[in-house]
């Protein structure tokens, strides 16, 4: 990609009200743009990092044999009557023909339970996983940490459906596993700790991933020797380590990057959802939910992977993995760096390339340094001289030449 | 894919409601479900055959050099008075924090021209085209007609800026050829043809493109000549053929498939948006927009290709190319059928196996032509005694036996 020829472009400063990190650096390098506070739109650069947050969201979904399914935003407002949720607070509503009461899903559960017992019968049919990638909307009071809490998000809910609670169980603990491939994938791996949180009236815990990081909104009492945290809501009820029994755990902030939840027959209830058991007597459904937010994810990213320049992407989310830089005004040295360009995009490789002309070196470097690619090239009178590129890391301070023919 | 193992089962009858045959087919093959009126679940097949169209509608307009963003479809209502749009009927409302008015955007307009406004200064950074695929709203009186005309519904928008009217008409032009080869890998080529339609206020016509189909809620005049269309609504003003002066016009019913409108000046205006031209002068800048949608991309499919038991998908948007159905109950014909399965997996073929052991070969064909995916293989013993599977194209009558050995 040219990046002359790309919407978005770096901007020095970034209103006042945006105190996020994650919402200053996406905004600074052109990856979103504010509509309004909790609302953003996203730029080529940011949509392609969001699309393969999801890209690896969706593979280790379909690993675990779910089912991939698209439910709407808008629904009728009665469906949230019918499991007594229609007062939350973070509902947005709206009316439609005939005053005909509508509202803005927040999370599914109300439509994906409905919807699977139209195809779900007997034992034979369980169990069964199914998940869905797509914007929800929930009004909240306030929305100060950029893509961190939208009024718009992105989300992946997966929706497990069982014939009792040790199938739930099993299919919870495949889950808990397929999630942290993918904060490995994300490059989150290291950073972050399953979190005991609380159950509410059907499980005694739900679990969080918690990505440990100074700006983090919770608090978790973590156990260093099996690295899982506590959440504060539940340190009260729960003091010690659930797995060893550790007393000393310590204090940190976390990023609630996903949640798993068994919520067992809240809903199934509600919806009177049964299915034939071998003897052919009806049973109740067990049910699991499990959440990972792409944009929330996107946004973690940038606060936990950044230095004062600019964003640091791991290579699995960057929007491009090389980042091609020309310097001074010959022609011949643009020619050169276009040559490399033409051969590269014709390997595959993903690289973005800075073929303006008008910018000096310095801002050159500044905006390869907040943009964040791995990879660094820059193609110089010099370089060239030496039948070479300088190559340099993101997230190193060193550079050093390579032949230019190993990207020719 | 393991038939027994999707989400979505086939049903012999569907809700009295469903007018159409697009929501008809669509619903008993297991492809997509009601959520209510206007509003629709998207089951993994259909969600399948959508993500296909989405992909090729976007292979294209990334050819033409177009950057995908992706705008929010919660906005401030203020937008809307900006351009004066904020009365439209079709406007979905809803109340943020404080009583702030939001709407539900069911085009973006209001959303793209101030975004490209941050970006865009000079006519060096013209012309530019930026498109989104995304789930639009709009609050129709009537839903009748399935996936054909939501009240939630998946749109491709593209938006083009330019520095003069000669740079709009030649990019103008480029798209609509671009709509050409979209509709021509859609397998909607031969049916969909150019249609002029009203311009508004700032140009003479916009143009369409409908898909002549007799279910079609649209009238087009059609000069059979120059497979060129006149929409019923301008036939007092234009009564000629536009291309040939051809006065011999026959009236057919068509789909709109697409539409692309030369916006001019009317939301560069409504935002003062201008850009500086080579003399430092500031200028207006003119906009297009072209819009193809995605999920009433799919209805149209399914009215035009299918017969009386159900969908003939065109192989660029089936769900899978290969339909393999095992016949009997004996375990090896089954373990035979498996290796074949495994087998084309490997090779990367996109095959529904219908593993199903207590269904009877009749409801199996019967499955097989709902669902309506481009090529049945059938295996059974006595398939099996000629070392064979038998091969039935969905839109042919005739079956043959091919070696097994070409599947394994």
């Amino acid at each position: 990609m040219l990046y002359s020829k790309l919407l978005g472009r770096t901007t020095k400063t970034v209103s006042s009200e945006e105190e996020s990190i994650n919402a200053q650096f996406l905004i600074r390098g052109g990856f979103i743009n504010k509509q309004m506070a909790g609302v953003y739109n996203y730029l080529p650069l940011g949509l392609k990092v969001l699309t393969k947050i999801q890209n690896i969201v969706r593979e280790e979904m379909l690993a675990v044999g779910a089912n991939e399914i698209l439910m709407p935003a808008l629904t009728q407002e009665e469906s949230y009557k019918t499991t007594g949720r229609d007062a939350m607070d973070v509902l947005f509503h709206t009316e439609g023909p005939g005053g005909s009461k509508y509202v803005l899903n927040p999370t599914h559960e109300e439509i994906v339970t409905p919807l699977v017992q139209k195809y779900v019968f007997s034992y034979h049919d369980l169990p069964l996983g199914t998940f869905q990638i797509q914007n929800k909307y929930r009004n909240e009071p306030r929305a100060k940490s950029g893509i961190l809490r939208g009024r718009e998000f992105n989300m992946k809910d997966l929706y497990s459906f069982h014939t009792d609670e040790e199938s739930l169980n099993e299919y919870y603990e495949m889950i808990k596993e397929a999630y942290f491939k993918i904060y490995s994938r994300l490059g989150l791996g290291d950073l972050t700790v399953l979190t005991y949180a609380s159950g509410g009236a059907f499980s005694r815990y739900s679990h969080e991933f918690q990505t440990l990081c100074t700006v983090g909104e919770d608090t978790v009492y973590l156990c260093e020797k099996c690295k899982v945290g506590i959440n504060k809501e539940i340190i009260a009820e729960q003091t010690t380590c659930p797995q060893c029994g550790n007393v000393d755990l310590v204090e940190k902030n976390g990023i609630e990057v996903g949640n798993i939840f068994k919520l067992r027959t809240r809903f199934s209830d509600a919806f009177n959802f049964k299915y034939l058991d071998d003897q052919g007597k009806e049973q109740k459904v067990e049910m699991g939910c499990y959440g990972i937010g792409p944009s929330r994810i996107m946004g973690t990213l940038v606060e936990v992977f950044h230095d004062q320049k600019g964003i640091i992407w791991p290579e699995s989310v960057a929007p491009f993995k090389y980042h091609l830089l020309v310097l001074g005004k010959e022609d011949e040295v643009f020619a050169k760096a276009n040559e490399v360009y033409t051969a590269m995009k014709k390997n595959g490789a993903e690289v973005l390339f800075d073929d303006r002309r008008n910018i000096s070196a310095g801002e050159k470097f500044a905006d390869a340094d907040l943009l964040g690619l791995p990879i660094r090239l820059v193609i110089s009178k010099k370089s060239i001289e030496k039948q070479s590129v300088e190559v340099k890391k993101r997230n190193s301070d060193q550079s050093e030449l390579e032949p230019i023919e190993n990207y020719l």
